[in-house]
């Protein structure tokens, strides 16, 4: 990991430039996939897991006897940890519901929100080496508050067929029906489009591989929604001489962990805790199972230093990270001035794992810079907002000259005369 | 205008067919003057608008002396108007605004979500035919309310390089000083990646002829926020014999007249009020100066004739319009049963007209379906929710065997060790 010192303002682009990811030739694979289930539905399905997996189940649909043989096989500790997290979920998400009042910006004239759950969605759950069962709980508890009506969830085999016991039991318990061993861009075709045996949804979220991501990017453009555009894992930590340089070794490895194209960046305004975090950090990466990934992460990523904290808060607001793990003295300050960020963990004992597992807060947050505009998953994310106004007779006629000369100024005649129309009405009266 | 009686369910997809648009030419053009603009910058902008236009003025940016000119030439019932109408507006947004708490799922887990404003935007108006100036205010004040610190307005001037002086009052007033005079695509390219005059935006509203969706459609794939995907306008009436056909006349025309690719339907249970309508509809449609787009959106426009309100409220909700005025006697009952639309105007003295331009709800909706999934644009849309935690040290302890039983059983030690490494250092003290 390099250090940089007191970079000028003039390569601060370039610091924020996340690992470029390659698309074109994904994007032309996975438009054909798409394509042919468009046409063919699960036969197409079929024939591509079929060329990529080497072989697929002959039953998609995860039975009733499979989810009991997994809640079955795994242990009480296990429960007891996706239990506890599920409730810590269930309070911060249930707490994000709203009451809308109706306003009455004029006499007779009342507009109101009413917030109403998206009917179907979509979840996809990487498999794989991670067998991401807490997406689960993240994407699936926020639904279910919502009161999404009907949630497909689909998720890649293992080479025997089966899925991770420990997905299936946290979809059970989200109260999940639908759920169906399709992986990859199979998958998201299969619940964009519709199949005979998957159905259509109008919303789709969770996180995968570059095929997953394409897939639900050429989708997005054809009218189905995502929960937002995808790209690698990364994290800030800011950091202050109080900060235990192992702690921050640990919260980078961490995120290094991800993948080779993840990006952890060290900002400070103190070259002694970089230094600290330099020297141990070799250590700590050579005890790491997953070390050729954070190696190779680590290569694009770096410690900065800064002159002062405003210096430091306005590099880190351009960067806009997906995580922010401030383990400073003074964490409120910073906190503070946070203005682009996904989630922010402060001080020495919020470590990013509590965040993406049990404290409640989502772990589906903006990355790539995406922070500057995205909110992260939420329970908005499983809700439209739909206005709705009632105007009395006489709430109406206050209206009508506002609303008849606006229209008129720009040249919508019809839009004037459904006033008039209706004033002429009264006045008969 | 055709009478469909009693479609069956089977024939329900064909009948929420939106008129298709043409793409793939128009999106070889615009891709081209945005690849110019990333280029070249201000020169690719005069180039193309010079091309497509036949000049571009000397100067874009709209001067303090334009703006005063502007508010001198406009009527004091207008600006009265465009008063009334911004406080309506003002005061609707301004309630939408959420007071966020400290929630505590466990002891000594502390989470919260923040809004923040997105710092760029930009928006766009349309001049032409139709000067938007109701746009300016629907955008402007809830990006004031929000907070947004940079707002860039882009808008086409007519041939003599003017701008509609409404449009100039309606900005002053909303606080912009920014304000180009660029149209089309090189709009959308200029304020998406920046050029010599005009400064980068984060997100991009507005509404636009089919370039400008383009464009925006495009910058969106590169990362820029856009409010949304954008179709043609629509409007579904649903109506029983206590309506008035004149007035239901008017708001399909109102609709009918933006162009004609736009949609509108009748639906009822009573063929008596279709027929009613159907009947004055010619005699009315014959005074509307923009005649012959209203007749064009009338040909693929219908009245459809259902069984009972169930049924009538199932195919509303499948087809998730725009805008939904429902001129019942029961409209609350109906009401309730909204679950896809963009905006709901109750009763028989709502028009859709109020909603468009001064009772306070925004006019920029979801088309095309997309009601099914996306809000129209509110408070919401120009701001970010961030969240952020602090763990007490006991509260920490507390969660800690959960975030390392569920790290390892997801492979992803550094995770685990982040939590375990802190769980030694407070056993050591």
């Amino acid at each position: 990991m390099q250090i940089i010192k007191y970079p000028s303002r003039k390569n601060w682009d370039t610091l924020c430039r996340r690992p470029a990811m390659q698309h074109s030739s994904v994007e032309t694979t996975v438009r054909k996939i798409l394509d042919d289930i468009k046409l063919d539905g699960d036969k197409a399905i079929r024939h591509h897991t079929q060329l990529i997996d080497g072989s697929t189940p002959a039953r998609w649909q995860v039975s009733a006897a499979e989810i009991e043989e997994a809640e079955k096989s795994i242990s009480a500790d296990l429960k007891k940890a996706i239990d506890v997290a599920s409730e810590n979920i269930r309070k911060f998400h249930a707490a994000q519901k709203q009451l809308s009042s109706i306003i009455e910006p004029m006499p007779g004239v009342k507009c109101w929100q009413k917030a109403i759950p998206i009917e179907k969605i979509g979840l996809y759950i990487p498999g794989g080496t991670a067998p991401l069962f807490s997406t689960v709980l993240m994407l699936a508890i926020p639904a279910s508050i919502a009161g999404c009506g009907e949630v497909v969830m689909c998720t890649p085999p293992a080479r025997n067929g089966t899925v991770h016991p420990a997905i299936l039991y946290a979809a059970q318990r989200c109260g999940i029906k639908n759920i169906y061993k399709i992986g990859g861009a199979m998958a998201i075709g299969a619940m964009a489009y519709g199949t005979e045996t998957v159905s259509r949804v109008y919303k789709i979220f969770g996180p995968g591989n570059q095929y997953v991501t394409a897939a639900k990017m050429l989708v997005n453009r054809e009218g189905i929604a995502i929960d937002m555009p995808a790209g690698p894992s990364e994290v800030v930590v800011i950091a202050d001489n109080t900060a235990n340089p192992h702690f921050i070794c640990w919260d980078l490895l961490s995120q290094a962990e991800h993948g080779p194209d993840s990006q952890v960046l060290l900002l400070s305004t103190k070259e002694e805790i970089i230094q600290k975090v330099l020297d141990v950090l070799p250590a700590h990466l050579d005890k790491l199972e997953r070390k050729e990934f954070a190696k190779k992460s680590l290569e694009h990523s770096a410690c900065i230093l800064f002159e002062n904290d405003a210096e430091m808060m306005d590099f880190c607001n351009t960067y806009a990270p997906e995580h922010l793990i401030i383990e400073t003295e003074d964490f409120t300050t910073l906190g503070n001035k946070v203005i682009n960020a996904g989630s922010v963990f402060l001080g020495h004992f919020s470590p990013e794992s509590a965040g993406d597992y049990a404290s409640g807060t989502n772990h589906t947050l903006p990355t790539s810079g995406y922070a500057r505009v995205y909110s992260g998953v939420n329970l908005d994310s499983f809700m439209k907002k739909i206005t709705f106004q009632w105007l009395s007779e006489d709430g109406f006629q206050r209206l009508a000259p506002t609303i008849e000369i606006m229209a008129s100024q720009e040249n919508l005649q019809a839009h004037k005369t459904a006033v008039s129309i209706r004033i002429e009405h009264l006045k008969k009266q």
